[in-house]
């Protein structure tokens, strides 16, 4: 098949889109960036690779560290992960604090702001530097050392991050937060703003489509039954409200960010990562959805 | 891969779990059923078939129902069904108010009861003879003719059905219900008393392991794209509360009962379905769904 | 003081907010009222009398039979009726079904729907001809007998009161509700679709400003705990979702309608009822609300 | 009428109650406070004064405060308070996020938490010494100078009030809180930590009786229009999820705290303070609210 081809016949058929999104100007930092940029990076476990456009520009990957944040998580502490936030999707809005108040403090998983903010407490408690930690295993993942937190981001999110501010103490309320409030969500702020690019978010990605196993070295991160889960998890609550859409139109595993990132994968085929700034009104990237729908549709490729 | 010999150990390690579960004792004819009972049927596109236990046996399929009322709809009628019901996971119990309240009136998806009933109110409004037509479109996916509605259980269903009535008042008051009430619920309540066995139930599911079409007679009866959104959402909602977990645990696109009956499909290869009538406390089939546990893992298929 | 005065003036002031209200649409019937219409009477426990405007005309009384139902269901079975419906403000919409799922069926107090609704149940139970014996017990309350159900607005309310539907099916759901659906909903807006004037209406609430005793003939109807209950619930439920702005505004306990009508009293002292049809937005008379403000602000009488 | 044997009656009366109730044991300070202890205090209009038990005992008046929170803030700012705090009863907890989520960020009411902490961000834009120039207000209305902080109380409320932290949060998510989150916490928990005895809270309370003005000097707090607005908010507001209750057994505006202390008014004519530490479970002093009811019933008097 002639991937090159069709990712270029994507690129001109969602270009249309590129400035009908909006940016999420909740973040003052991310509401600078272009809107009209745009990338993928597709990359097969024989390592071919096929790209178009912006693939190899940096972005903030918000939420698509949640990911990462849980197969951190999983691969040092296992399962006891899971006695601590819910694998179900919620249904609610990613920073609902109803259902958190209804469920006594458990998030619904660990890709709404509430169980990502649960997962960096656990790295608090298990990890001796789980800043540096965190940024080695991405680091070791995508095999660059390129990759660094953007404290501007991070400190812009931080400063408007009441939101989730509250989701932490209402959780310490219930017992559900074992550490400083401020040390949880400094920590999490920076998880969210690290800046990756298509390509290395699609290389780091491939962890997830060879089954939890670094291509380059055969090296485990995650068993079969952890790989098993997060991509459940990535299945049922990668795209906030659109969950089901996702799994509809596209039909992979995946996970997107505010910053108008998404990856996703095809287990035991490849890792792909789009990126296209313009959101739609679920939070999602709207021409980087498009672009991954009409990818699994020329392809033929999809889990069902 | 010997699939008798899978299956006859699967039958041996969930023997313990069988007088394990509860019986959906809400439904006073439910509540009858000998909670020994077990069977596996599993079906391959190729017509090759492997069961034990109690597969030729009917029971109740109560919520496995809802997909074929879906897909008769969307047969019918095509994506208009969406317009009328969303296709998002609930993250709320398959009868809860609440949500529907929240959301004016427009069901969460098609296979928690709110959103059973409003495919329901379609099909009468579109079919002239929903009721018979309803049962030869089933008849013709077995491909026998020999199924029929329950009518005891139907009766006993109704009459313990006031949440369900809530729900079709309460849509009604939204303006999402069209026909009336009570025709309305009579026809929902004959919809989920069909009685079927577990080789029947594999056989009408193969239709959606084929991609829409019937394999004896390649008759299609949904797009490529309908049976892609219909496998989605069994994927996404099928499962009540714990569609994740069976994501995670089973990893196949399919639907449970409270009548103890799970189908479920590996597109392109398998449909297999299980019954057990001993529930877990989401009220899906307890050894019913390690028993697919069980058989994924041993053969190492699923959807990731 | 003179009261005629007083009154007059309201009527003068008032006049501008005549055409600024809403008219229930949801009730066809109530939807052809015209909105110029105004009244006030004024009754003290010495039976001098005081009115302006439209004071004699009939108009439907919608939830201020509320309290009606109440009190004859209490002077019948006591407070047994506590059992079955709370006695606490709501904070929702005198509809909503959401309380009523986390709350298991029970309503939080008896002016809502639901509470109205379990009262009419209650009165099925107790009473041999609860119809023609609630009209019996008004008409002795007036002192009157030309009081009737208004049949037409009754058909006109059932033939679209599908959430009042929703609510009694969740209710018996729950078992709190004992009698048939349809029976209890036929029964109920029966009781709603009452005709009374102004006149009526504050010689049949002078009963509560005395305490629970006639006061032609001293018949003893409420005790007096049972007074102060219900009186209480007037003061903290009455007015929807203004029961706060009315205890500051105007300060006496009362009960409104959809219908445009308002009664309360200041117990000891006197009961007034007014009437116009226009709403505000929390569905409470605006014309009566703002008259009732004034005649307690220029006569200095208010229960605080 | 002989209020010292009534006062000593009920005394006898509640005796039983007093090792019943629970102590507010998530305020580590409070757990430590002794449950036999119980006092009344009760002062006319003309300085006429009764007392039982430990009336002079100093307790923690917690929520009780709300009450002087918004009567400072009312006498500064006028009703402007209410733009960023509703008056209607909340039907939730008082602690809950569920409706500040579902109504913006916009409190119910100035009396449940969230509505206090919006009523101290007020206060801190508007004064220049907030913490002081509250307590010389309390100070002014009881005449005495010796009322303090608890700051001990102040902490260990702090060190577990997550809730709060959350509430705050949320709320200045919204845009509904000016200041720094940190800063409204820890005014907040100053507020709610004064200590005070039944008779300097009577004496304080003695200002709303009084219709806003101080007894001793007539010198004006509040407006009539700002007093029957605290009053009635009081009188639905003034008891967590008991207000219809305690407006029916009780029948005065008033406000209680988990300290077990309860103040209340009969406008015109007294205000009246008890204590007694053991809590119901709704959080309103057991004995407490048992001695109003007694108080009132023995008096025969009540506002309605």
């Amino acid at each position: 098949m002639d991937y090159q081809k069709i990712l270029e016949e994507i690129r001109q058929e969602v270009a249309p889109l590129l400035d009908k999104g909006w940016v999420a100007d909740y973040i003052p930092e991310l509401a600078k960036v272009d809107k009209t940029k745009f990338g993928i990076y597709l990359l097969f476990l024989d390592d071919s690779s096929y790209s178009v456009g912006d693939a190899t520009e940096k972005f903030s990957i918000q939420s698509i560290s949640k990911v990462f944040m849980l197969a951190h998580c999983v691969s040092h502490i296992g399962k006891k992960v899971y006695e601590r936030v819910n694998v179900e999707p919620s249904g609610d809005p990613f920073n609902s604090l109803v259902q958190l108040e209804h469920e006594n403090g458990i998030p619904r998983n660990p890709f709404i702001n509430s169980g990502a903010l649960v997962v960096t407490d656990l790295l608090i408690t298990h990890l001796q530097d789980p800043r540096q930690q965190f940024l080695d295993f991405i680091r070791e993942l995508v095999g660059q050392n390129d990759i660094y937190y953007d404290k501007q981001i991070a400190r812009s999110e931080k400063s408007f991050g009441y939101r989730n501010a509250a989701m932490v103490n209402m959780m310490k309320s219930y017992g559900n937060i074992d550490n400083d409030v401020e040390e949880v969500l400094d920590l999490y702020f920076d998880f969210c703003s690290i800046s990756m690019t298509c390509a290395e978010l699609a290389k780091a990605f491939r962890v997830f489509a060879n089954h939890g196993k670094l291509v380059r070295n055969d090296k485990k991160f995650l068993s079969e039954r952890q790989f098993k889960r997060i991509t459940a998890i990535m299945q049922t609550c990668g795209f906030y409200d659109e969950a089901g859409e996702f799994a509809f139109r596209v039909g992979l595993p995946g996970k997107s960010g505010v910053g108008g990132g998404i990856a996703a994968i095809l287990p035991s085929e490849y890792s792909i990562a789009v990126w296209s700034p313009g959101l739609n009104k679920k939070g999602n990237s709207l021409a980087g959805f498009k672009a991954l729908e009409l990818f699994t549709t020329m392809t033929g490729t999809s889990i069902f």
